[in-house]
């Protein structure tokens, strides 16, 4: 690894790199692992090539995650540093979770695993876009709809005499009670 | 108006109602206007009718843009009730912006008004999805790319020993220096 990176790596990278060196039997051969450079300029975060990601007060970044084939918004979740790391290192989605304050690795419980074909950064650095294909039913939404998207609100003054939610998808793809047992459901009032 | 309707009229539809009725000439018939639901439970936010969304406690919700042609996704911006309310009412993207703390109708300065085919919210109503077409060159973001993630990361480890993000978008739709002149940049590191 040159200097160049190592002057820039962050606290993160030997976190990571001390929990796979610890849980190893054997030594093993260092692997590169993803690197966070210091936010310097907005010339270096907006036109640069360095991966300088913006994680809010929570230490969260947002992530939307749109399934590759149909284009569909399947969820927006939220990333620590450590999810995004995994993420990128493992190419299968990792968020963290802010009802539970736990690292989730998306489909560990259900088995919808969210396999990343592209990751991309915006250009402040503060979103992320995942295109996803998901394992299993396809599914990515705790209440059982495919997309968490599951409704829209009809748009312009002409629908509101009656306002009401319009469902998108006719039927769950799952029953979540089959799925999750008595987990407890992120919805937060 | 329905009693019902009217026990559940928040404080912004007032604000709105006000604002219409304070800056027009003549008095009007009064038209419809969006409502927010109070949040009552879990059941009523992810499997009725009801538009109830939550405002974080910057009274912000995130909402990510995606062209509805190409399936890109141009952005991810955040909504105060306001720009909610008058998204759903204009049909055109509204949003808060968090660098100049204003009002912001996207499209305002630059001409590239994004024209609202769908508006969609999602399980626990705190993310919207908006499906759009964006008038004049088609751009949304202030770099001049077409979308605001016009860079990717390579993913697993096998990439990570020459780092770097990857352009997807070949040049610039349009110079920004032109459209926005000496405007602040909202990039903030």
């Amino acid at each position: 690894m040159s200097d160049s990176l190592n002057r820039t790596i962050p606290l993160n990278y030997f976190f990571i790199t001390h929990l796979y060196t610890t849980t190893m039997k054997e030594p093993v051969k260092a692997v590169p692992h993803v690197v966070f450079y210091p936010r310097e300029s907005i010339e270096q975060v907006e036109e640069g090539y360095q991966l300088a990601p913006k994680f809010d007060d929570q230490g969260l970044i947002v992530c939307v995650t749109q399934d590759a084939s149909s284009g569909v918004i399947l969820m927006v979740g939220y990333m620590n540093a450590e999810a995004l790391i995994r993420t990128i290192e493992t190419g299968e989605a990792h968020y963290w979770s802010r009802s539970r304050q736990i690292l989730w690795h998306k489909g560990a419980t259900s088995g919808f695993v969210q396999h990343v074909e592209d990751l991309f950064i915006d250009d402040d650095q503060d979103a992320i876009w995942l295109r996803v294909s998901v394992s299993g039913s396809g599914a990515s939404c705790h209440v059982g709809y495919r997309s968490c998207f599951y409704r829209k609100m009809p748009i312009t003054n002409n629908h509101l005499n009656n306002q009401r939610l319009v469902y998108t998808e006719a039927e769950k793809t799952f029953d979540p009670k089959r799925i999750y047992g008595d987990t407890l459901n992120p919805t937060q009032l």
